[in-house]
């Protein structure tokens, strides 16, 4: 039988069970880090009392997204930004020169080589980068198997809230990552999940599914292949296979992949195909080469023809512009390209741009602020996926 | 047309690329952090060169699990330990008292409110928790409605290689966690996909559905709520609706949803439940209020009626000993209890043993080294899953 036993019991219990737990510490007990103020700015707060110099760096525009932490008594570094326009942020501290993550808080994603912690602004697109009270899509990671690369490949897959209890066929948006990026990047960094479902639960876009494949050939995200935690994440073009243009030629095996598993509407109207730097560049390529595959094309701050080194012998990168103007001729209802005016690619777009006016190619331009950051890639996900599917 | 471009000049483009991306570096070029030398210890290393003190702290038994490192000419500190086990490790650095992830290693997950880096020792237990060539299952993160807490609530589920493909129905198994855990805990830490793969892989276990639900009443994973990035981890006796018995009492609305979500084999001999700490007790306490639900039971570490102060308000923990008796008529295949020698709730699990033996109720009971860690807890599910679904 259960006896009664009295609140203070209880009460000790929990202290015990807290202290008693190995492994588990909790964060800096009196330090919340980040606070944003309701003024939009934010301040970060680091205990470090032997330190020399602390430094927070992130990837706002105010102060250069650098800051100078200043010490008080108690040994707690401190900094507050200037007012920053509503976004998801990733910033981390700088030691005396060693680099780490804010231990106050719990929200950190890998990007290439690096954790970096994260912060939300809420008020603008930051709300769409947010878990809000909606109903929400289902994330997998799963396989599929290359014939191309003759191994099971990773694929991570958004499904909409309703697919697996309806009988619907949905349109889908495949969304490629950058260099040094993987499967991964679009659902952490690149918010896919949230951006899906807070624009579905608005009535903004068509629920549809949207495929991340991995586009480094026969890789897979750090920890997912068989290198385990010796895989030290590089810049793809380190990689082997970079550029062979395999993956580019290959790619059709994802989309009929994806058409059998899942249900689909398989045709042309009803698929998209976009991706970020690197994403872009194969999102060019695999488009030209594939002209019947994808309506919508969308290019974020995409590599180039003209920015980058093509080997000529391999048939994904010949005759481009015989195959421009076929996919012109094929039709297409959308071919959307983003770019920051200070982007590192800026230059070698406006020349493709001078390419494609040549061939009468059309397509929709959009420039934005800043450069090669999260940032601006989420928010051409936000103008993008309203423009798919449309009747 | 595509002009040839020399080798000199797309090695010079990827340069470029390199050091024009922006928000990314990589991990500190010269260090190698950790390695696993072939005598079976592990090199740690830090560039830190301004730091009075680095130590290691991680959760291996050689040296109590803590290293003062030592600094070399150059700035870097290093420390090796004892000869190590097979396993995963966790560890972190304290850099004049400030904890951080080690910044050369890619892999770390969080537990509860701190990151960890991770290693493998491979060569034992730590094959069981890689990525290894063999075939994969998915793992989906989904929603479900719950009656019970009148939301949608998160689910992790892991489903084995062919799933999709065949037309098979499937045995499951209910998997929980503990205490300041979610239904993200014994993916990363608890390493289910790889465990999984690779015991079906060699035929040790019954291909199987693993369904890894939030025990937190109302909560899912840090930022998978609308309280996104200000979520501050906590172990579960800090969180509202901690032990009212409800998840217990209403954990057949998950399992009537598996059940309608998935092909599974609806019946008691092809279902099993287990958890860790915390999710020991919730399976002690669900497979005692439905018995009719599950043939297999494992209560790893688990709190016990006798180690934990239950409210006597609540119907879950009302008449336990009429519901252990019930249990035990009903029949079931296993009842598998795991505990350490040096656990924190080893007396109190004595307890609950005598009592269990004054009800004759059977059971299978498994003492191993150390005590309430990760590494027992995955060794058990490598010692659960293959006596489970047996003809």
């Amino acid at each position: 039988m259960i006896k009664k036993i009295s609140i203070s019991l209880v009460i000790s219990f929990i202290c015990s069970l807290a202290s008693a737990q190995q492994n588990v510490s909790f964060r800096q007990a009196n330090i919340v880090s980040p606070v944003v103020n309701e003024a939009g700015t934010v301040t970060f707060s680091l205990r470090a009392p032997l330190a020399q110099t602390v430094t927070v760096h992130g990837d706002w525009e105010a102060n250069g997204g650098l800051g100078q932490m200043s010490k008080d008594s108690a040994g707690i570094w401190r900094y507050t930004t200037g007012k920053l326009p509503s976004d998801l942020y990733m910033y981390a501290f700088s030691v005396d020169s060693v680099r780490m993550v804010d231990p106050s808080n719990a929200f950190s994603y890998r990007d290439v080589g690096n954790l970096f912690s994260l912060l939300i602004i809420s008020h603008g697109n930051g709300d769409y980068y947010s878990v809000n009270d909606v109903i929400h899509g289902n994330v997998t990671r799963m396989w599929y198997p290359s014939a191309q690369y003759k191994t099971d490949r990773r694929l991570t897959v958004y499904t909409p809230a309703g697919y697996d209890k309806s009988k619907n066929k949905y349109p889908v948006l495949y969304l490629l990552h950058g260099s040094g990026g993987d499967e991964e990047a679009w659902v952490t960094l690149g918010r896919v999940p949230s951006i899906l479902d807070n624009l579905i639960a608005q009535g903004k876009i068509e629920p549809m599914i949207v495929v991340m494949p991995n586009g480094n050939p026969k890789q897979a995200a750090p920890g997912e292949t068989s290198e385990n935690f010796n895989y030290r994440p590089v810049m793809t073009q380190y990689m082997p296979n970079f550029a062979d243009g395999s993956y580019e030629i290959s790619f059709n095996e994802i989309v009929n992949y994806i058409d059998s598993r899942f249900r689909t509407r398989p045709e042309k109207s009803q698929r998209a195909l976009a991706g970020l730097s690197m994403g872009g560049f194969h999102s060019l390529l695999i488009s030209a080469n594939h002209p019947d595959l994808f309506d919508y094309v969308g290019l974020f701050s995409p590599g180039t023809p003209s920015s980058r080194a093509l080997d000529p012998t391999r048939s994904a990168y010949q005759n481009l512009d015989e195959k421009f103007a076929r996919q012109k001729k094929n039709g297409y209802k959308l071919y959307w390209i983003g770019i920051g005016k200070t982007d590192f690619l800026y230059e070698g777009m406006q020349a493709h741009r001078k390419r494609l006016d040549k061939l009468q190619f059309p397509y929709t331009y959009v420039e934005s602020e800043r450069g090669h950051i999260w940032s601006n890639w989420r928010s051409y996900l936000l103008q993008f996926t309203p423009l798919l599917f449309k009747k």
